[in-house]
């Protein structure tokens, strides 16, 4: 079942194995991907419970000696303070340069447990085994990693690609409903940049998706990750056409961390994308049917479109200013062209100034209200 | 006088500009570097106040726009607290990924700026002013930067090429006497595994290089710059070769941490290159004649050779074991075939590892002692 893509993503090589059964052979990829002594599991707390002794079992069955590490669950301790703990804890475990470390869990942990790898003495290897859908089609390709600092989320990382991505749908059985519905969402974000098919694909497939259908699960995965791979291959170091990934996210970003992240990641970036395409579409740059289309997408698959009641859109786009995509402090975003397609720029930047003026109008539109004239 | 060298490290071009009146160019250099629309200029609390209006002064002459960050002077800051810091003010002040970091000063602040600049909204680019003789020919080519633990120096950090090194030795003017002869300690050391001409060279230069005369000075910074570059170019990722630059090390990091950092890192590398030079004799993988002449050199310089009077050689040891450079548990060394020659390992590692009780031996003999019977 499982599809194997090898990518070379900035002169380093990337083995991607996607689908049913692959976690069966995890040791030999792991021993294949990094001649590693030793490898060091990171996990969160609660990944660690649910999977964290059958990962050392199943390392040790295939001749690999390993050792775990904890870190509470939470993207509010995706921090510079849990990044030193790790480090700290793998310095007094002895875990030297001949060791890799292996993610294991959601998108907090590869982007955790990704920068630890980065930095710990100049660099080790590193394998991600993603258990979120989230993690399995945006967090485990491309090589990005970081924590978030109190100003922002990610605006302390680096690019360190991992030697092996594995992806194995068995992870998403106890994956709770909300963790569901984020991955899905960035699953509408990487159709609406870059596959018009796949989009109306998703449309069909709602139900099936939200039921975790296997066959329906692992088209999305590979599609998904797929369409990620090919924008990180012609962009690895995040200098222009890899923008587009943030299609949704600007506004996503700064809606999570206004809510103190009480709004997960992938509602956060659906209720971007919806306010993105909106903005696109008043800007004139992305098509003006784009915005119903994603948010019907949106709904079918349970996700939100809409800002929550009594959002401040000041507060919001200082927050959003606050962020790492702004360039002479002017606003840009990642925007649609149409449906299936992001929108270049003329500087080659694939992001674009929205005034904040037209911002701020379109906001207020986006907003959830008690009595909402809805489309 | 300048020289200039253009080279291409690990994919990233590297311009470095060496000799006097080389920092009348630095804007346009800059400029041409990295098209930044500001630049970060860090600096320690001391090189601000000695040269950080003037530089603000030159690159904003220069056409640049240009803001300095300081931090407490002392290789007891260059920690991971400096880092979050500094990298919070960068955030407050609003640099964004248009921006670029210039580190100005010593080794610790090319190490630290070097560390934010590599993962400041995942890395921004990167220019070294070196003002220290030590920074100017180890610090500055090579790209690897980092910060120190509690467990160990440079444990945490990443490999972030600078896109220009500008090393004029008009700062040099300003350094201490113990700084000038840290710098020479680390000029033996390329001498010592790569150049056995520019070694004798240096035996005959000590007076004319102590008093700092510019031909002396420039020929020194442009013979060890190619040296340092040379072996950076031949393994960017410290993989094998590159190796043989820790010569010295394994005890020299191990007797900065077991002092405190009282010791400084050049007087700790001039010894940990004595004790090194009788370890490889002893293992008889070095000259038998390297340890005299190396020890020669270094006291001409105004070098220590020996390990202060009490060194336990259990605890330098240990410290050496948390050292980065062990390999499976195993102590091991880069250590010398003879003078001017690196010796290369069976492995490809370039390193040695030497049996702890030979190594017992040779620390006692490389003691000093209150009625020493000196070589």
């Amino acid at each position: 079942m499982a599809t194997e893509r090898l990518l070379a993503i900035g002169g380093e090589e990337c083995r991607v194995v996607v689908g049913r059964r692959a976690l069966l052979r995890l040791a030999p990829l792991l021993r294949e991907a990094a001649g590693a002594e030793r490898w060091a599991i990171i996990a969160d707390s609660r990944v660690a419970a649910l999977h964290g002794e059958a990962m050392l079992a199943r390392l040790r069955e295939g001749g690999l000696a390993a050792a775990l590490f904890r870190f509470p669950a939470g993207e509010e301790h995706k921090t510079r303070e849990s990044w030193a703990r790790l480090t700290d804890e793998l310095i007094a475990a002895g875990i030297g340069r001949d060791a890799a470390v292996l993610a294991l869990g959601g998108g907090v942990t590869t982007d955790l447990a990704g920068f630890v790898a980065a930095t710990y003495l100049r660099g080790v290897p590193l394998a991600l085994v993603p258990t979120s859908l989230l993690a399995m089609i945006d967090a485990s390709v491309g090589g990005k990693c970081g924590v978030d600092v109190p100003a922002g989320k990610n605006l302390v990382g680096a690019f360190h690609q991992p030697r092996l991505v594995l992806a194995d749908p068995e992870f998403l059985r106890t994956l709770s409903e909300a963790d569901l519905r984020d991955g899905l969402a960035e699953a509408v974000k990487h159709a609406a940049i870059a596959d018009a098919e796949h989009f109306a694909w998703l449309g069909t497939q709602a139900p099936r998706l939200l039921a975790r259908e296997p066959d329906a699960i692992d088209t999305l995965l590979d599609h998904s990750i797929a369409i990620k791979a090919e924008t990180v291959l012609a962009d690895p170091h995040e200098r222009g056409q890899r923008a587009i990934l943030n299609f949704g996210h600007t506004i996503g970003h700064a809606l999570e961390r206004l809510s103190g992240y009480a709004v997960s990641h992938g509602k956060a970036v659906a209720i971007g994308m919806s306010v993105e395409a909106a903005l696109g579409a008043a800007a004139g740059v992305t098509d003006p049917d784009a915005p119903a289309a994603i948010a019907r997408l949106l709904t079918g698959l349970g996700l939100p479109t809409r800002l929550p009641p009594g959002t401040d859109a000041g507060a919001l786009l200082e927050a959003a200013a606050g962020d790492k995509k702004r360039r002479n402090g002017t606003l840009r975003y990642a925007l649609l062209a149409r449906i299936g397609a992001a929108a270049p720029s003329a500087d080659g930047a694939w992001t674009h100034a929205i005034p904040e003026a037209l911002a701020r109008r379109v906001l207020a539109e986006t907003t959830f209200r008690a009595s909402p004239a809805r489309p």
